[in-house]
């Protein structure tokens, strides 16, 4: 029974009164930008929810990044669990974060559509975002500092063990955080001062022309980047000719990158790189299937050390991601900040990179996700990692309009963002243009 | 172009005219049908798919098993999905079923949301089935004899090789097929004569009191059953006394399954099961998570030959059943009939196992699934495995009312069903009484 004293309480608390859900589309297939070998024509797009509150000040903003087809489904899976925080006050969501990302992956009954996996998982991570951005937004401090302020204790009790004891214990993960937690203050201001590097695949896309390539290469070493991504796999003479020129233009001082979408099986990608060798890629991503540990292992012990394997925005959670590091199976770690069950399954998932010894490059581009990502790498680095060698967050140069907070580039690095929340907010008028299917631009 | 006489002819050949979704709910959790350590109070339901025709006497029915919140985010996969069918002439898609298959999971934006996984992976399957059922209410023939009926090489173009070839390529299936194809009649004989020898769950749900129990176990004894299940993983007291209540009913002949459904972590699967041991299980059934391929491969290693392994209704995906052959570990393979993309995807799970020489033991159950997989180990044993060889089918006696041509259960045995279809076509009132939420049962 709820006493009028206690009601009165929670009134003055700060509390979730309810929710809006948008399917927001932009159509960049038009001019192919993100053409890939498997991803041929998106149209980037959000998943969107919107938390308000009793304090018409703080709202929690959350998405999961799609590619146009499928967003309703998203939207369809985010209201099936949106519902649960209504009437919930912020403070009783914050006080156990582990319990609150379980409010979502643990219905009993919702679990059988996942488990953890696929549309419920990708409206989970837009679920818990938002309660994330809201938490930062209330405590006034961007995401990754909120994060960064924690104690070893707090930051471990925001994640669910469940599933992966037997790759990282949570006394283990303490004994890390802790190891790292005297030099904090050093890191957050190194990278207040200089930004995290970052790396653009803003050139590679392979619905782009060489002449563009060659114009989008120069340009982004301009801007000081060193990195650079290739889109591979659609046709091998075409990939070596774009290999070419783009060796050229970064010289061989450049670090390139190739990205195969998963377009391979297990053999193919292993004979397929042969001839992408000479060309010295720092690492072959996505060779075959997300769900392919073993696949993996097996291209990576084909290729190694000529070349390397990278993966992750398309693994499905942390059960995935320990077993791509029990089986030696991938040299990079590619989060995705909503593939998986956002911030708290991504903690996770950087505590066992460390512990296994994996550098975590995160994955962007997309809407959205650059915006998302610049967060988790300063967490990444602040305070587990400790360490920003062979280590750079992907930059695309895409939608970053349609934020109230975009990323700032400066140097080649992401400038840490310092406004409240986890800087994806979209403006209102963005979310109304780009509703699908009623939005403006969807009826010019 | 279409010409007139094109025209004519499409009219006259079964075409796909429009579908329809339904979202059907049956309240079976009031009752702790169906309870176990993970899924407390499963409302068994059905995202449900029919696809009318230009023929009023012919319609493809399908549907994803689900339970219960959820359905309506399979249903919008759904959505998302049959449109591309309609317009299309049955032939057509027939006529390649690989490409027929494609359709759905070939989407370059729906991929996104899964890939192969989740919701769109579980509505997949609904539509996938609907168009085998079309088809074979067309030819006249129950489903499992239109695939019975099929050449070796009409059969491995049903199959998807994507991803797997590093397991089982084109060829070896096609051999495979070939070694069984002559002694194939003589299998259907002895099916029509016998049916497919049948295990039930029926007794072991958690939820129940032992004398329900008890009761349970003497009532399928009676009825033939030599194969039983107990559900585990909730109080381990609890587990071991219904163990030797089970044992104590079912003799030392019987033979005794255990089911966590995903409970443990790896280690603790471990550890927890030693106190059962001693009851002499034949397996443990899904001690962990379906994601972890590694995490079954120790636990088989831990436990292996004092009990097997047994998983597969929350696989995914062909991959994930790949891996679990390559790394040895499973003992038994539980295919489910709609959580992976249909009649298709299951094919190249039945030829995978045939190759790693693991019995294919299905999963059944919930709503429809019984219906479903009977049809799927005729297939196996008349043209893949060739054996029935420590092999039995799950059987769970709820809800068969609802369907127009229910399993029948004879000497524990399922009897082969002859009705033209996939058995799955429900009753007009049954979808219309239990259709979320405003159907007759949802509103009393």
């Amino acid at each position: 029974m709820t006493t009028d004293t206690q009601q009165q309480q929670q009134q003055q608390e700060l509390t979730i009164t309810r929710y809006e859900v948008c399917d927001i589309r932009f159509p960049t297939s038009k001019h192919l930008d993100g053409s890939d070998a498997m991803n041929k024509d998106p149209d980037y797009s959000a998943a969107y929810v919107i938390f308000y509150t009793n304090d018409t000040r703080l709202e929690g903003h959350g998405m999961t990044f799609t590619c146009g087809r499928g967003t309703e489904v998203c939207c369809s899976a985010i209201e099936a669990l949106a519902g649960k925080f209504v009437g919930r006050t912020l403070s009783s969501l914050t006080v156990d974060m582990r319990q609150t990302h379980q409010i979502c992956t643990g219905d009993s009954q919702l679990r059988w559509i996942g488990p953890e996996k696929g549309a419920i998982h990708l409206a989970t991570a837009a679920v818990i975002n938002a309660i994330w951005d809201l938490w930062a937004k209330h405590e006034k401090k961007p995401l990754w500092k909120l994060i960064v302020d924690m104690t070893p204790e707090q930051f471990v009790q925001c994640i669910d063990f469940k599933y992966i004891t037997d790759a990282l214990t949570p006394q283990e993960a303490l004994d890390m955080l802790k190891a790292n937690h005297p030099t904090k203050a050093q890191r957050e201001q190194e990278m207040r001062n200089n930004g995290y590097p970052a790396y653009t695949t803003s050139a590679g896309w392979l619905g782009y022309s060489d002449d563009k390539v060659r114009r989008l290469c120069r340009e982004a070493k301009e801007q000081g980047f060193t990195y650079f991504k290739q889109k591979v796999g659609g046709d091998k003479a075409s990939d070596i000719r774009r290999a070419a020129l783009i060796r050229e233009e970064i010289g061989s001082d450049g670090v390139l990158m190739m990205d195969a979408n998963q377009i391979w099986d297990v053999q193919e990608a292993i004979d397929w790189m042969q001839d992408l060798l000479p060309f010295n890629p720092l690492f072959i991503e996505e060779p075959t299937s997300p769900d392919d540990v073993l696949g993996h292992a097996a291209i990576r012990k084909a290729l190694y050390p000529k070349t390397k394997v990278a993966t992750g925005e398309h693994i499905q959670n942390r059960i995935i991601f320990k077993q791509l590091f029990q089986a030696q199976a991938i040299d990079y770690c590619q989060i995705d900040s909503c593939r998986v069950a956002g911030v708290n399954e991504i903690l996770a998932i950087l505590l066992m990179a460390k512990k296994f010894n994996i550098p975590v490059v995160p994955h962007a581009g997309g809407v959205g996700l650059c915006e998302y990502v610049q967060h988790l790498s300063l967490v990444d680095y602040i305070c587990v990692s400790a360490t920003i060698e062979d280590r750079v967050l992907e930059y695309v140069d895409h939608l970053h309009e349609h934020f109230l907070d975009p990323v700032v580039i400066k140097n080649g690095c992401y400038v840490a963002p310092l406004a409240p929340g986890y800087s994806i907010t979209m403006k209102r008028q963005s979310i109304d243009d780009y509703s699908f299917p009623k939005g403006r631009v969807h009826n010019e």
